[in-house]
């Protein structure tokens, strides 16, 4: 797939430094070019992504529009297990009482979501309760937890329909992505 | 071309800073991104690029067997006015005077043939034969003479087979470029 001598990226600029990006330098940049050169491989007329990675999802509809790929880019929902835990070939390193703590993701998910529900819009106090669930799991270590906006990736004070909230965290040594959007699941 | 919010890029690492990317940043991510595009919108078998912009051509060949593009790239050879001046779009901006100057950018390259075609292959020295010509020609400012590997564009210390040659220089205010091939011209 790399030629001797490749130096060619295809970049998303900014969107690919937040979230999981902050995280893993460099990482983004790695996925829009290796989807780039897939896509002029195969000249797919769609192309389908999973919601769990969402700014995955954002950055390659962001290139497909950008660079003029004619290809319909679908993402599609999350997949979850019976307790809520996104599916995820990673599950599988995990220990049976990390499998267990992993819930935590999805808990705190719904958690925002009840807390929404209750009428509650600000991000920081959302992001609080959330952190409440890690807080009972030892070993779960918050990556990060953000409420953006779903076509920008920016920050928001004040939750909104459509608003994107993305959580990362580490089970153990395993790192575990999910999110939810506002009113929208 | 450019839809609202976009910030893909397209960017062939190290290479579009050398030479004419040295006094233009950001200007060869520009034309690889754009010619992106164009592929993805035209979904060409062939395309051409001149040689005059020796280092664009580069970049453009690259780039496509880099990202997989299926597509030929040919690269075409300069065509020259009677007197030796490259065309150029740019050639119309030029004064009378400065029309006659501009010949020097072509008589330093076949000053460089002549000395290598003499023996000579040390890149120091054949720069500073051409540089004596330009010297001649108060209304011209060298922008660059580089002696460059062809596949890298690395500064060479020796002439040899392939070597490009590449000179930019302003006259007046209108920047032009030009370029031989030791031997292949």
């Amino acid at each position: 797939m790399y030629p001797e001598g490749c130096r060619t990226y295809v970049e998303v600029e900014q969107w690919g430094q937040r979230l999981c990006g902050a995280t893993r330098p460099g990482h983004f940049r790695g996925v829009t070019t290796i989807v780039a050169k897939l896509f002029n491989l195969v000249s797919p007329d769609v192309a389908v992504f999973g919601k769990k990675d969402a700014q995955q999802a954002l950055l390659i509809e962001r290139m497909a529009r950008d660079l003029n790929f004619n290809i319909r880019i679908v993402t599609c929902p999350i997949i979850r297990e019976a307790d809520g835990l996104a599916m995820s070939s990673r599950n599988h390193y995990l220990s049976p009482i990390e499998r267990q703590a992993a819930t935590v993701l999805y808990r705190s998910l719904m958690e925002a979501k009840r807390m929404i529900e209750e009428g509650e819009r600000d991000a920081l106090l959302i992001r609080k309760g959330m952190e409440k669930l890690f807080a009972q799991e030892p070993v779960v270590r918050i990556d990060y937890i953000e409420l953006v906006d779903p076509e920008t990736l920016n920050p928001v004070g004040r939750a909104q329909d459509g608003t994107l909230i993305a959580v990362a965290a580490f089970v153990g040594s395993t790192r575990l992505i999910d999110n939810w959007s506002v009113n929208a699941q």
